[in-house]
């Protein structure tokens, strides 16, 4: 499904394209999300007024659309994105931060995977609750390990045609019928806030420079696993895996990414 | 009142039950709030939809109420919360940014204080000005030393039945009738925004594993001071000085915090 | 037009006085500016509620406000902000973020600009669009060279009585009549969210504690460079580049102003 070789061109096409990511997010990763995608070489915006938020996300390269600290304000404003992106055929993605864990929260998740986005990426207890399961979620951790999410995020991805990916100590990438499994990444990520939200704005970068979202979205975690796993070897702990993982996402070369990243076969 | 054996008890008990700390606060400090209670090995979360922050609130192990770039609306969402988490009986700390130098900010300060939280942490200058005394405090920064506010942190615990502590060079923590003096942390602290809301978030994870408020505020004044330290020694700077404060907050371990922790008797 | 002297001279009053600058500024930012200002030696706040936002900035030192992800409730916040500000002498200066891009946005820009800001600063495609030049700018990015919006500045600043920066490769400061130029910074800069915000908030620090508005946007914008020249040589990439940053910006001093600072003469 993905490859060394498409993977490296995946970087490539995101460093010379520069894909214009519109983020509707939170303000605990706002600042994080920005300098991660400036530092994959993406160009990120937060533009988020009623006034404004349609045309933008029209014009953009990509939507995401993150739950975090989601409000009626903040979802409304999500759904005029949501719908301007649709309309203009541009790649959009959902991070169902806490759903599962707070039912206001599964159910705004719900509904916007009803709009069909292109890709869905969660931690496993986010999916199982999208999935109407119970996950084990408190807050914004996971309470389950991705394998365990499996078969929900192949029933997501079935019912809502979009790609959608678990992520943990494994990533799991499925369109319903495949399933892409990825092995890099950190258990130390799980220490810094953000990181998922991140790998989900990374999501959009390289839907909007993929053909293909399964690939999109695999090469995306690919990228941030490697990215990790490399700032992780350097890291004295938490402060600084963040400011490692910046370096690493702008250090990152098609030639690194071919020898380190593990996995991709379909399973 | 608190020893190097029940602060030790203090760290094993967060790291083992890792409580979950529900924080409304500011956008300016919200990414540093969370990361620090994830390096320290709590969970963080920031939930402030009015549809979701009582029932959020009343789940949590302990909420925070940050006064930081308060609002109408955040004010009203702070009531619900902290409506549910006292009925709820979960402790809940207040740190009221601002109060003594804002009026309308005082006044709010002051309507929380009235509905009994278990802790309020603030600088000299805040607590001044909720006792209803002049701290010559300046937008976020206080004008006066923690000894100044000394004798209206005991009143202000009086009035309240809350824990007080006011930060500083040293650190104060009165229950009203007995005082205890912190003398760790480093001037280069306050160089760097949010490190007294990061404390304050820490108070929050520390009285959800302690059995009594005096304690569980002190050994979150302790475990913040020590990480100060140890990181003022290798930081270069502010930059590096929050780094190296996420990092240290997870390298602490009990061992250090007994070797490094001065003070802790009763004043 | 500035010296090294003059440079030297207005690094040592911010020191001195630690101006309060009131910052209206986007959640993606804020961590960052109030770091940036508490590294220099200045005192940040952020207050944006309706009910303090005037009395707070009739009695700060500067206003700064910027416009990146603003909605209609910030916008009128700002005009209730700019207006005490106005009113109480305090000067206050714009960074118009995504002005040319963002038609709304341009409108607000352009409404603040009528409002005789002190300084205005943006990077080429932001002046050219405040100056209702196309500029080519796509989200908060630029598509064009400081050297293209030198005359739309010099118009702006006419048309306005305000100082205006364009920053970019060389960072051009006018006020219509002369105009500095500024060649210090680096381009790993561009790859860190907020830098050009952080900037304006330093114009805002040096604003306050200078009697010409020229200097001080000039003076505010060799600090900055300066800064992240220092930074960029050290910085390994946009993650430690921040965190470089800030320690630079506390570690400058007088003499290594005078040495490092490029520019300063009229052109």
């Amino acid at each position: 499904m993905i490859t060394p070789a498409s993977l490296a061109a995946a970087l490539a096409a995101v460093r010379a394209r520069r894909p214009l990511v519109h983020n509707l997010t939170s303000a605990v990763v706002a600042n994080f999300t920005a300098n991660a995608l400036l530092a994959l070489g993406a160009a990120p915006a937060m533009v988020e007024s009623p006034d404004e938020v349609a045309a933008f996300a029209a014009s953009a390269d990509a939507l995401v659309v993150n739950l975090g600290t989601l409000t009626p304000g903040r979802a409304a404003v999500m759904r005029m994105a949501v719908a301007a992106a649709s309309t203009a055929g541009r790649p959009w993605a959902v991070d169902p931060v806490g759903a599962g864990a707070i039912a206001s929260r599964t159910e705004f998740a719900q509904e916007l995977c009803r709009l069909r986005p292109t890709a869905i990426r969660g931690n496993a207890s986010e999916i199982l609750g999208l999935a109407g399961e119970a996950g084990g979620g408190r807050g914004v951790d996971t309470g389950a390990s991705s394998d365990a999410a499996i078969v929900a995020a192949r029933r997501l991805a079935d019912a809502t045609g979009a790609v959608v990916a678990v992520t943990g100590q494994v990533d799991y990438v499925t369109d319903g019928a495949g399933v892409v499994a990825l092995r890099n990444g950190h258990a130390m990520m799980t220490s810094v806030t953000g990181m998922g939200c991140a790998a989900t704005a990374i999501v959009g970068a390289c839907l909007a420079v993929s053909g293909d979202a399964m690939e999109g979205v695999a090469h995306a975690l690919a990228i941030t696993g490697v990215a990790g796993e490399m700032a992780a070897r350097v890291a004295r702990g938490p402060g600084s895996l963040m400011v490692e993982y910046l370096d690493a996402l702008a250090a990152l070369d098609c030639e690194r990414l071919r020898v380190e990243v593990r996995g991709g076969g379909t399973g």
